[in-house]
């Protein structure tokens, strides 16, 4: 699990790396961006995960995500993974952004030719966290959160829906929260996962939802001038499930916001606080 | 003076734009960024110039700068203009960042083929802020600031040496301040103003402080870690020059801090609440 730092630049405070390394799950070299915030030494400082959307790598979030401030104020680890495998022999379709390279929908492909590498809930969920705890010494693995945003968003969901014992805190922006019956996700699932809709459940927050999973509470800021909000995002859906069985969704409909990383900077700060404070309960 | 409004994003409350227009100084079109932070209707805002580096546009702070947030809390519009004209015709040496696109220096050029276009001063401290009085009615044109990051800081600093009555605050990023001296500014001032260096020095902060010129006090951060520091930056060139007439400077070095936009954003907000505190004196 040896590190290679691509960058290091210091930041509010604290300090921006870039990391790559030889990922067992993904069987390429993945590369990730962690922030560190100022702390004192030997303090140990809880890990909030950021997963991407599509067509997005590490650095899209690093660049225009502003969110060192509030991590540097509030004493908040952020790790950035990549969005799907890359590099030579990975499957891929040019052209099509919506799978393949930029497109790995934070699920463990089971279909040929994707799951060599395609194994991105693995990676996102054990194996990068592993990675952390062992190169990171100030990280508190014990305090975890995951947000995310559009495709990201929709991995952050499942991550938390699955995991519940392992993230204390959830969030997302304009996540996709029924990827299995929305256009632009369905041929991924399909191409990932194969033709039985059953086991695509699995990777779906509203249907993991429906089918007993839970989580405390959810955080998911939405906005109304997003292009992908009635086709791809429907953010009712989740409401509708999580009313049905009583989980806590505090969904944020913000006016005249799109889909862009001026979406997400101008409410990034709002839910690294809202993770803190479950951090610090 | 009419404007194409290239792109437009809602942010922290209020509204990023990018706009074109027909540029008479520079002979071409020129793009420009504006963030109008959110207001009551009427209300007049101040206006701050942010003032590009070398190989910028207007976008590498709109996207990198975080600028938003602290503008949005203090009700300041930042305007960031390109760094040189662009466009057919538009004389350039490809390959070489330090001179012709990418590289204007917010002098106005003499010498050919650079006089054609090449006149980023008029540009930005008369042509451009015309266009914004006429454009944005919510622009205070009686309250402007100006600051930016290196070749920017160097234009910041002679913008307001050049007009104290005009701008009523002025800080900068990493500035060259003293371009005349600097290896790897005096090409483009030769290729821009011709041989006879006596008039490079109306472009050049600290010359201009040695000949007479003043401004209330400046406000510099300056990254120890920045590898142009010694050849290129050189800040205690402008802290001579500013004891010696007793120009109040406040000059920080950031220890650990790079050239990098990981070191101007996490000081703009300083700034901004630096140039916002002189807007309401």
């Amino acid at each position: 699990m040896a590190l290679e730092t691509k960058s290091l630049w210091k930041a509010h405070g604290g300090m921006q790396g870039v990391y790559s390394h030889a990922s067992a799950a993904c069987a390429c070299a993945m590369t990730f961006a962690v922030y560190v915030p100022p702390h004192a030494e030997g303090q140990k400082l809880p890990v909030l995960w950021y997963l991407s959307g599509l067509t997005c790598t590490h650095a899209n979030v690093m660049e225009k995500g502003e969110y060192r401030k509030a991590a540097a104020e509030h004493g908040v680890i952020i790790v950035c993974p990549d969005t799907s495998p890359r590099g030579e022999g990975v499957a891929d379709v040019p052209g099509d952004w919506k799978l393949g390279l930029g497109a790995g929908f934070y699920v463990d492909a089971t279909q040929e030719p994707w799951s060599a590498h395609y194994r991105m809930y693995s990676y996102v969920t054990a194996e990068l966290p592993a990675v952390i705890a062992a190169s990171f010494p100030m990280a508190d693995m014990g305090r975890q959160g995951v947000f995310g945003h559009s495709m990201g968003g929709h991995g952050a969901l499942i991550a938390a829906l699955k995991n519940p014992g392992r993230y204390l805190s959830c969030s997302a922006f304009a996540p996709i929260v029924h990827p299995m019956t929305a256009d632009w996700s369905r041929p991924a699932l399909a191409a990932y996962l194969g033709s039985d809709e059953t086991i695509w459940r699995k990777w779906d927050a509203v249907a993991l939802i429906e089918d007993g999973a839970r989580f405390p509470e959810l955080l998911v800021d939405q906005g109304t001038a997003d292009s992908f909000l009635a086709d791809g995002l429907r953010p009712w859906l989740l409401e509708e499930a999580c009313r049905a069985v009583s989980l806590p969704l505090s969904l944020r409909m913000q006016a005249g916001y799109d889909h862009s990383y001026y979406f997400v900077s101008s409410f990034v700060a709002d839910h690294i606080v809202w993770h803190a404070k479950r951090f610090a309960a």
